[in-house]
């Protein structure tokens, strides 16, 4: 029989106590992510304070449990200081026998997005220095205030659980950094500032200032230097209470996904969402799971204006109605009973939309067949495979004909088998129950002149031979 | 087929606006909680800007609708103004026609938790005058701005989704207003206070301004009078934008409490849950059903880090072991496979913990049956039920014993059935499977010489008869 009472206080690191916590955060970041094998580590380092209390822990960890350190900074072409900055860092490195490298990026200042643009930049430059260095580990000086800021600006952007959740301990973001296996971790997550700050006094760490950070027009610095002192003053210590809630938002979120998977799993029919499954969810779980969907097929989130405008119209619509929601990347279309994500094509913006025939206006784009198994169209969205089949074309004189793909104008028509009617394309799919939006998705595929094979429907019988070694075409439509 | 673009813009309602926003407010209301009454309504006035424009907007609207308006003031009669607040507000009503009613308060100023004790005697006398009235329908002046204000604070105190989700547009509070049916909503939401104003200005509306508000030693008007400026000055309608945060941690609650009453569902067997069900959970699901379970169940929440302390135990300990983990209001037992939510009984608090026998030092009340179908003993926790039967104590001869209920001392024998032996309490409840802690909750019933009944096992057959018209004795554990 146990008795627990209390939890211990868990108070904010003293500045003593920081490289401890270093230590157990790289402790449980490797027993998780590199339970077998010695990481190389990196640091990326600006040359401002807590990145080189960052440098200074890591190279005391690193030689400790013999791991190898680099330290990567990125210089700012445009900046009139970053040349100072980089010679500070490159130097520090030097002092403690660090390697360093440095990659040069610029981002024009002053234009809306800036702050956006170099952060983008920025990680860019860090994946392509961790890869050049065979990096596994790459460490930012991310720190408690850091994690308060964060927060409180998604609150101030209306953001829900995802965006409250703050930056993670540990992620790999293969976006940013252009790498699916380097691994992006914050070991100072939990450090005050101002234990950093005074573990640089302590340790005698020189820093620079940055002057960008100084700059009340970028929001997060308006919010660094005007609205958290006030709160600083008015709630001491609320920057931990702050990641606190992160947390429980981090929790939140990690429920509501996998329940939205869950969900997903039940409503999906194919590529298809069964309505009468969704129909069954609470409003809250439908718009979880709507969501989930634009996630996992990888589409911009819609706003949530949009999402309940969507969510409206497909539940006041008719049982028979067909809808067709426009999102920036795709459409939204319900046929029957069924909702489909389709997304737009490339390269389409310049042609019209497709009418109720579902027609699209595009010029055929001619080919040549030279026997691979297959070939990709991406202006056309699919793949075009050449399966070995006993029913099919002739493989020779499928090589000789000038073929070309297009989507359909309209008036083609398709024989499939000799006791069978030539009917228009509209009709066979009228008859296939194929939705009117997916016909303007599928190509046709002629040898100039004579259809060949309609995608979604088949191949014409005129040129159709029986027997070994043919060729069959077949349509497959990439997302 | 339909076809939607962008959602119409939301902008924050200008001060013309603020009328039809509270219409739409109060049509949605009483659609939604009224369909088919007239309900009486009452506004909390202050005297202050935000209930003075609160109360023009439901005197029109009540006019119009041919509904009963009163207002009600809360005095609070420590405050040097507060005669001159109450003055204004019963003057305002008297210009208007409105029906006025003031109660007094009196909360110690410069007490810490005053904020809390204010709110509380503030609500309560709200709640009284309404009874006194024939109030249905109580509106107060909250809005935009105190939402952000909400919000904000529940973010510095660390808070998940149910504190972000700031206050509902409505809702009954029995604890607050001392009443179950009472509706309490605040129409004004999502207006902004510079609207607000705006419209007391446009239509000469006068106001009183609380000097309590400018008090900095509160916490939120510390947030009010230097956060929410230095906010305002840097992100400009942020109110509307945590006001949307909200909105989504709401949706995100609502998920989690759907989940979490379905997985309570899935683990519950009878009172206890089953740690196989539970294992089965992720962690946060863990968490998030636990907490729902403590919540269902009306004790106070337990935080983050005892909760995560106890589920730590929970799942360490052997399969066989019994855990006690202590919560100011319940004790959380395993016992094998069950995981049990023992309230601790009232009155007990200076008796010494049970033993490993389970024995609780208590003296033995005395009582009488005089017939009653059931006797409550609330410090036993639970209720004595006196049952018809055919085998059970004869009544004539049961009223007339000096019974007495206790909690067993030790070394109580207890004999079932005249074919089976004599044997200790413990030995009986051993042999039952009763868990230890069980049996320290479970009084026996005793002739003040001879044991009659011990709950949980049954009645000694020394004193039992057969025949018509037995009154049985059973033991029911009230929560």
């Amino acid at each position: 029989m146990m008795q627990i009472g209390k939890a211990a206080g868990r108070g904010r690191p003293a500045a003593a106590g920081i490289s401890s916590l270093f230590a157990q955060a790289l402790a449980g970041l490797r027993s998780e992510y590199f339970p077998s094998t010695a990481p190389a580590i990196a640091v990326a380092l600006s040359g401002g304070l807590d990145s080189m209390v960052l440098l200074r822990l890591a190279h005391a960890y690193a030689r400790e449990h013999g791991l190898s350190l680099s330290a990567f900074h990125v210089h700012h072409g445009l900046s009139p200081n970053a040349d100072a900055w980089r010679a500070h860092c490159a130097a520090a490195c030097a002092a403690l026998g660090i390697g360093f490298d440095a990659r040069e990026v610029s981002v024009e200042k002053g234009k809306s997005g800036i702050e956006a643009a170099a952060r983008k930049a920025r990680y860019a430059a860090l994946g392509t220095m961790c890869r050049a260095h065979g990096v596994d580990l790459l460490l930012t000086a991310h720190h408690l205030d850091d994690q308060a800021e964060t927060v409180l600006l998604q609150l101030l952007r209306g953001s829900g659980p995802a965006g409250l959740s703050g930056m993670d301990a540990a992620n790999r973001t293969p976006a940013l950094l252009g790498d699916a296996h380097l691994l992006m971790a914050r070991p100072l997550l939990q450090a005050a500032r101002a234990d950093l700050e005074a573990l640089a006094k302590e340790e005698g760490i020189d820093w620079v200032e940055d002057e960008s950070n100084s700059d009340p027009r970028y929001a997060r610095n308006a919010l660094r230097h005007t609205v958290m002192p006030a709160l600083g003053a008015a709630f001491p210590g609320f920057q931990a209470r702050v990641a606190r809630s992160s947390m429980h938002a981090q929790s939140a979120l990690r429920v509501l996904l996998e329940v939205a998977g869950q969900d997903l799993e039940r409503c999906l029919d194919g590529d298809a969402i069964d309505l009468a499954q969704l129909r069954a969810l609470s409003p809250d779980r439908i718009n979880n799971v709507l969501r989930h969907w634009f996630s996992v097929r990888r589409l911009a989130m819609p706003s949530t204006a949009w999402m309940d405008e969507m969510i409206g119209q497909l539940f006041s619509a008719r049982e028979d109605a067909q809808m067709l929601v426009v999102h920036p990347e795709c459409h939204v279309r319900r046929h029957r009973e069924r909702l489909y994500l389709v997304p737009k094509l490339p390269d389409l913006a310049g042609m019209r939309d497709p009418d109720d025939e579902g027609i699209i206006d595009k010029h055929a784009q001619a080919f040549r067949w030279a026997g691979e198994a297959s070939l990709a169209f991406p202006h056309y969205g699919g793949i075009l495979h050449f399966d070995a089949a006993e029913t099919g074309f002739d493989p020779d004189w499928l090589r000789a004909q000038p073929l070309a793909i297009d989507f359909r104008n309209g008036g083609e028509r398709l024989k499939l088998a000799p006791n069978r009617p030539s009917r228009s394309l509209k009709a066979h799919f009228q008859a296939g129950g194929v939705p009117a939006w997916e016909r303007t998705r599928l190509p046709i595929v002629s040898s100039g002149i004579d259809l060949l094979y309609a995608a979604g429907l088949g191949m014409d019988c005129h040129y159709l031979q029986q027997g070994a070694g043919r060729v069959a075409l077949r349509w497959e439509t990439g997302d």
